[in-house]
């Protein structure tokens, strides 16, 4: 049976997705992701919303498709995003496949301790350079690793070779003695590299990058997120689109806030500054601004 | 074993969802909904919560516990809000059990019409009367029963009644011939009564509220959702604060729409007019607002 | 963008689903299934097993696939099937969709009364011919439609018939008369068709046919499933083969029925009796067997 | 707001599971589960498996629920399982908590090492002692750690505590030097502890617990599954008798298994060892039989 390779299809096809499939997108010290297989397209998630309302054999096109997905992910309507299918092959260490598999909506074979060990210092000890290593930028908060790279003594690399190479020997030497993998392998660090068929719905692929793609998770886990975020973004150009400007940077106000902020704006400026919004949204901002001006009157 | 009425319990206790615990919110011509359990509070959600700060078994107070979810309802970490769980036994007809099942994330069993018949003509034509009909506000448009009652003539709902009449007729017909109940039923109209027993958590209930409680839910299903809205919010006071201030009365904005009003903003008014805002909440929308500046400025 | 026909991809390619993709399986008188799009095949539910084992290149061929997939369905090591997923366009009355969607584990995006009206008569009345009408087996029982086809007198057609126009009346009355399209369908009966498109993994599309395949599930509904069932078996041969052979028919025996039979074993026939099973599912069969044994010697 | 202690409550009242509430089960050198909360009660499952036939209000005593919990629990009906919650406390190694975690259908909230660090050796080193180690029973299979405690040489374990201090070394080292403590734990071991809440219906409790209180799990994730599954015998009796019959320790057979075993059995020794069997099963089962036998005789 042929299984890789090009080869005819009748199924939807997605020419940016296709561009990704069998290429592993690497980042140094850390671990890469490879785009395994897909179905679905912008095209397919349009259609699937027109089955609400009976008009799924309907071509419209890409503006019509791209107004469409808009509207569904502004309002949340997010089930037409489940219609579209991404399978990766990840590699990381284990603390970013914790991170990572957290997230329970998704499929997910992992390489099991039980049945496989690191044979080679570069699976037991894969951050032995450790990339780069990031100050705590305020050691007293609990936010983390943001404080961008900053240079590490020497010594504390020697210090942390030196326990993974410990560590290294300690779990060879249990082994020789007879332990079972699954006993042994608790003595490996959390450095440790591990491997995983991740599948995962658009939906789902989606609130994980909002997560994980932000300027406060783990440096490890952002940088492998970002190069799913690229397949994504090629993949689905309008959902991505719609994504960015709807969700990922749209800014989280308050009810309390938006009032407030309402209060501030200049009426005379708005019809102008509005004016470049699309027709409905400009129409439901400008509602969402009287509202919040009429609940301030009432205050 | 003792089942039913009031006993000891270990367990924590939800004064607010004690008080409805067997009661019967019923919506004349609809349905009704009656919690039966539940496990959760406010506390319990904080006190998971505070588990990734291995901080569990400490006792804030309701000061903290408020700041505390508040924070995790804006900044979207739902993953306490799943800690608190109800169970209600719904009342309602098909149409609107339709929609309310198509939230997958809850468990259900519900009456079967393979296994029951309905006897009275109550049941079989719970809408005889037909509450009150909603005229189209714009009848070229896909919006729905949002013109508040109007009145429909007598003459339609002796149509309705008609149909009801012979739909009955013709079920107890194909009965009385020996069809299956699973068949017979087919005839039957989508505004049958069925019931359902609903457990659900948290998060996926204020979910489900988000959406069947807004104005342009079906009034049938919002209705009955706005009885749960009571509930919980009786259940779980610092959530629905919370949920009400951070998600159900928030703006939704895109981030053109933020750039253009940002623009709008008189930066002199701005101080005085967020000084009521938490502190955190205020430098954070601060730093929104200045975001959006500069990348005004830049573009 | 190129959508649909045949195109080139690097996707693993599925033989058996290719030549189900876009046709439409009709049953009279009830509905029809239609692949729209998968991903997936034996061989990559195979390797998403062998992840476990870090031997996913491994080149094994069919027979070792098979071997594999045999040992996996057997154990319930059920989390390689989720590696396939199918896309069906499903047709069917309301009454057999509220069961389909039952199943919680799949995306949906259903045709809605609230959006679209059914405009003919073999739209709301799909079941005017009622195609087979089943007699109750034992109608004192809870048992449905398991009767086989029998004859309905003519009359009670005519009553069916009469039931579905005076219902399609009423509707058009309370449409005519300005009342929303939400609304209106209440009047509409539960053979009312509707249309949605089913996405689902392959563990759960199993699960959802185990159920209503099954001898006692609604004849309306198994008629569709099996035509679901027809694409599976196609699609994924090893699959559908480990699964109708350790799942689909194998027998449930308790615990305690489990021990009475195998008192009732004759030893000495047994040797050859297992002689045709696989090598180690003969060892595991004898060691169930003689663990009977022994709890039956020790009671 | 009372939070914890003895109080009174109009819910439904689990006499198993109340004395359980707060209790604190360990075992050494692994960890600990504590159950925190609840709802349900085997009567809570069996009323809500009667909604389907409308009964949902009948009293029917336990031997009634006995009886129908143990239908629904071998025919696979598991839904009225999910209608029980359970909230446990739980504190393992992280290499447990991986194998724990990856059952999704769970609501989870774990103490994160990016906001905590371990300050204490027992925490960085709770294996230290490494409770009992067990020898591969087969070094070149597979299978792991079945071959019971052997003794491992005191060198062996002089190795591990060698690495656990390096280790240990290292992780405060690197935090001195300002790195954040979401780097510097790569290079914890994956026998640190963590600790979660875990809340989990009993249907997905119950298939955990198949899985991992199976004579193949890893010994540390059993231990601490059995005092679970402890919990759970207490809580639920009716259904816990119910699993452990049908489920738990019924045969897996295969089709083909079936038919060979059914060839060896003694017809004349049936009827009497099939007789202790309630009614309904026996009949299921003898027809089990004859359909094998129906099955070997045509073919």
């Amino acid at each position: 049976m042929r299984e890789e390779g090009d080869g005819m299809t009748a199924r939807p096809i997605n020419p940016g997705a296709e561009t990704h499939i069998g290429v592993r997108h690497a980042v140094p010290h850390i671990g890469a992701i490879t785009l395994r297989d897909y179905c679905g397209t912008d095209a397919a998630i349009s259609r699937a919303a027109r089955v609400s309302y009976g008009r799924e054999n309907a071509d419209r096109g890409a503006d019509a498709d791209a107004k469409l997905i808009g509207f569904l992910v502004r309002h949340g309507h997010t089930s037409p995003l489940e219609m579209a299918e991404l399978v990766f092959q990840v590699e990381a260490p284990i603390f970013v496949a914790r991170q990572w598999l957290r997230h329970r909506t998704a499929s997910v074979n992992e390489r099991s301790l039980r049945y496989t060990e690191p044979t080679a210092d570069a699976e037991i000890m894969p951050a032995a350079g450790l990339g780069d290593l990031c100050a705590d930028p305020d050691p007293g908060a609990s936010k983390q690793g943001r404080g961008g790279p900053v240079p590490v003594a020497g010594f504390a690399r020697v210090m942390v070779r030196d326990a993974f190479h410990r560590t290294a020997h300690a779990y060879r030497g249990l082994r020789e003695r007879g332990v079972s993998r699954e006993q042994a392998r608790s003595v490996l660090p959390l450095a440790t590299m591990t491997a995983f068929v991740w599948k995962v719905d658009l939906h789902n692929l989606l609130h994980f990058l909002r997560l994980r793609c932000a300027p406060d998770a783990q440096r490890e886990t952002r940088l492998l997120a970002e190069q799913v975020a690229a397949v994504v973004a090629d993949a689905f150009p309008l959902t991505w689109s719609a994504w960015t400007e709807h969700v990922r940077d749209a800014p989280h106000l308050s009810a309390s806030a938006w009032r407030a902020l309402a209060g501030c704006l200049d009426p005379d400026a708005l019809a102008g500054a509005l004016g470049a919004l699309p027709e409905r949204e400009r129409r439901e901002t400008m509602s969402l601004i009287t509202a919040a001006w009429a609940a301030k009157g009432g205050a």
